[in-house]
């Protein structure tokens, strides 16, 4: 009889990757998963790219490289870093990893023992959860409104809370929630944090895809002590399946995520890091996300203006103002996660909302994504949907 | 001040990689990577795969996609270790993972919690050590032969310790000493473990790559309870910049892995996975490793032949059956990494041996690799570490 480490003891299955599995068959309306549109995944462009590396460089793109990858993308990270989110770093302060999701696993293991806590908004983002779990941390969640986390709330719980080791936060179109934290709260935030002094990681897989309001900037922009760590990632830009994320830190965080990477992985793909490189040296990233941006625009106002005309008035939801997501609270007598079976009966899936809650409960909310659906299935998604919930009103 | 989490603690660099960048100047002769022969890498034939991905498949190839990777690679995976290892398997026992490197640290994590303890061969590879260390375990090295691990020592170690979680092997051309278990060893060691009932984590990356003798039996495919979980890796068959490297276990073990693997990275890239699938149904992989193995013969012949000529007849060394290394045992006065700073005056690089042991000691040792230098650069660095080891005798 083999034993498992302990860490491994409340180590589940993703829901979200579970339902991916029921939702690939092609009857499906899926408004489940946070997949990019792979009809705008720019293939030929990518190719050229790829033929381009590996007729000048072929070799030594196979080849091993160094653990934080090749100087020129981080430079290329780095310029659009400055250029987009004013945040200012020199490349030593990146290491690129595969795709954000690795850096949530890294900073757990670089800052949380065993019975640690680790602060998240609530809800917050189902996979990042599961990265932190085998560092078995004590999770204490943040209320939120529509404005994201209630910094008179994460006072509260910084005031009278031990051993808080890392924040986590999602300030930009999160996930799920789809809500965007305003220029006062980060500066709230910032300010209550430069007074604890405690890691923060910001996740900002979503920050470019802007639809409409103000840019606001990065926490990372506003830090002047070296205390957050930035993820940022080209799965939602470019593509996902090349698992290519960066994390930007300071020198002492950053040496270390180099030797848990070196340790867990050895490296990031060489090849992958030169073919980004070379894509954005030779074509417009700038111009594509802006295509991406227009076609995502375009189906969360469907989606929207969807729900608006078939969920009953019972229902509340977010207009987000950018990202992949949408989230609708229902009547706390429905529980999603039952209705999900239901919803698949005729033929449309959403992710239930108990699972983006650290601890439990909130099983009246669901998150629904609209970024890969033709704008027919959209429509006749919510639709459908709409008819499942006014079903289990009472 | 931030505190980082306890694992942290001997977290270290990998001496390997400090001295990679070191030694990756042109004029420096490198025996101290572990690096294939980059000129051996099938650019042409990679280029023509990656086209046909792209033109076929681009856009599922740049998407997300399962945790455990596309199921025809992990059938041609399942197809090559019935062939060449006659491991016969399922592919819902394989999950791919970043390099077999990522397979390391996710084994450690399944099963060793702080304190538990890892045995390994002594020496053992470095980069193991290393992935296993954030664990927190201790350590116990199993004394080595010039026929690998020593199966009586391994049994007294089991008799008076107690948790033992996890039990580290190398049985084919060892990573650092290039030593190979023979058949009997093999037969003992399953005996023991099958006694034991321990996980074993059977590390092969090499196995391929035989120069001379008969091809011994993988222990996974002489594992009849179940224990063995296999690593393997297209890393040193094909290329390693594309990290892309398998477990195998059983059906318990594999699903923990998922769970573990979707926490810590939600998957191994769609692309590159789609790409060397494409690849071996392209081309001929066997025929290429026939190409690697001719090469990597001559020069492991070449390096042997060199170090007879020129080492001092008091240093001891492997004459290796395949794999990427020998490893030389010196007189125990010559400290090598006292040493490794004079052969880098004569512009000659090597690993010194210490790191290889998890416990420390052993510095008279050092680990040769002769797979990525041509003929008269390994010929020229073999007389000039020749002349600093001499003018080290007493």
């Amino acid at each position: 009889m083999v034993n498992f480490a302990d860490r491994m003891e409340k180590v589940k299955a993703s829901e979200i990757r579970e339902l991916l599995a029921l939702t690939a068959k092609p009857e499906i309306i899926s408004f489940a998963g946070g997949l990019p549109a792979p009809e705008l995944f720019p293939v030929d462009d990518m190719n050229a790219a790829i033929e381009a590396v590996m007729q000048e460089n072929g070799k030594s793109a196979l080849q091993y490289g160094t653990t934080d990858g090749l100087p020129r993308l981080r430079q290329q990270i780095a310029d659009r870093l400055a250029a987009k989110n004013n945040i200012h770093t020199d490349i030593k302060n990146i290491i690129m990893t595969a795709g954000s999701q690795q850096g949530l696993d890294f900073a757990a293991r670089l800052f949380v023992n065993p019975g640690d806590v680790i602060i998240m908004e609530s809800p917050s983002y189902l996979g990042a959860i599961n990265a932190f779990i085998p560092s078995q941390p004590n999770f204490v969640e943040v209320p939120t409104d529509e404005n994201g986390m209630i910094m008179e709330e994460l006072e509260k719980i910084l005031a009278s809370t031990p051993n808080v080791k890392m924040i986590y936060v999602i300030p930009d179109f999160q996930n799920p929630s789809g809500r965007t934290w305003p220029l006062e709260r980060r500066k709230k935030f910032m300010e209550i944090i430069n007074r604890y002094e405690i890691p923060v990681l910001e996740d900002n897989p979503y920050g470019e895809l802007r639809y409409k309001g103000e840019y606001q900037p990065a926490l990372k922009s506003m830090d002047e002590k070296g205390l957050v760590i930035y993820l940022g990632t080209f799965s939602k830009i470019l593509a996902p399946g090349l698992r290519l994320g960066w994390i930007v830190a300071n020198d002492e965080y950053i040496n270390k995520f180099n030797l848990i990477a070196q340790a867990a992985v050895l490296q990031t793909s060489t090849f992958n890091i030169a073919v980004v490189s070379k894509y954005i040296d030779m074509f417009d990233l700038d111009a594509h996300v802006d295509v991406i941006r227009e076609v995502y625009k375009h189906r969360c106002t469907l989606m929207i203006d969807s729900m608006r005309e078939y969920f009953p008035k019972e229902v509340r939801f977010t207009d987000p103002d950018g990202g992949l997501f949408t989230w609708a609270e229902l009547p706390d007598y429905i529980d999603t996660k039952v209705m999900a079976t239901q919803a698949l009966e005729q033929k449309v899936a959403y992710v239930p909302g108990a699972g983006f809650f650290p601890n439990g409960g909130n099983c009246h909310c669901m998150r629904l994504n609209y970024s890969c659906m033709p704008d027919e299935r959209i429509v006749e998604g919510i639709k459908r949907l709409g008819s499942v919930i006014n079903a289990n009103l009472k």
